[in-house]
């Protein structure tokens, strides 16, 4: 059985758009403050985390890089919280989601971040966990914390995944 | 008449505590995720900005140097959001806090965060905005979204200030 190729196409706020935000300074609402020393770029993404058991958080991920060919054997999601990640080194990163009620191999979409891109899923968007292409790339993360069932994830069948194809030339 | 000499003693957790949360990977509750290729350094802070109108939101500050020697004629503070900033390139940054109810060139504190450490000024504490050591630098900030009176700002008398020493060697 040959594994399904995915290929990242690279990251825009269009192309993400069915998935949640992209947060980057192109494109965004800016704001001259500090007696002109700086530049807001403005509410790149408002955090939906709120309710009667949770608080919004930041947190650190320090992730890994997992042995190539990256197989994409299972995917994510977050009921009752938006997850935001923006990558603290300038590196490419990739995120793999899927806009399929049940995730399968044949209907993920890959994305090439930049370094100087980070996106935030929306409650509920089925995505791979943290995909990097360094040996280590640290995130600045804004999520959810607090009690309650905030995590589901489903696993593809025994020796069925994607290999996500990491484009030539990073 | 001559100005009073601030300076900046090293960002600690304990220094910074009266005035909020310093985010830093260091003594962090950390957890094994993703398969084992994340490390999570879980909840540096919560973010502090829930209210009727307002919302948890991203934004991103970039940052340009004040001419040297660095003038603190001013403070600010929000009354009803906490605000949070991340360095996303690996400089030193300034931090200038206040622990008097009307801040003034005596009362005046300074810390030097490294390039890997963030802050979360707690609501109501007096700070000044953004310095840095560096010609530019970017900031992920997590503050308050929203209508509301969330700024005040207090301007020291005609020619008084307080003169950021910024540490030699940086």
């Amino acid at each position: 059985m040959s594994a399904i190729q995915l290929h990242p196409a690279a990251l825009t706020k269009a192309g993400f758009a069915p998935f949640g935000d992209v947060l980057e300074v192109a494109g965004a609402d800016t704001r001259i403050i500090n007696e002109g020393t700086t530049k807001r770029f403005h509410a790149l993404a408002t955090l939906d985390v709120a309710d009667q058991n949770g608080v919004p958080g930041l947190s650190v991920f320090r992730a890994t890089a997992r042995p190539a060919p990256i197989k994409i054997a299972m995917m994510e999601r977050h009921p009752i919280g938006s997850q935001a990640f923006f990558p603290l080194s300038d590196f490419p990163w990739l995120v793999v989601v899927c806009a399929a009620a049940i995730p399968s191999p044949a209907t993920l979409q890959a994305f090439l971040a930049s370094g100087n891109q980070g996106i935030q899923y929306a409650k509920n968007v089925w995505h791979h966990p943290l995909l990097i292409v360094e040996k280590e790339q640290d995130f600045l993360v804004a999520d959810r914390l607090g009690n309650g069932d905030n995590l589901e994830e489903v696993w593809f069948e025994e020796g069925v995944y994607s290999e996500l194809i990491i484009p030539s030339g990073l």
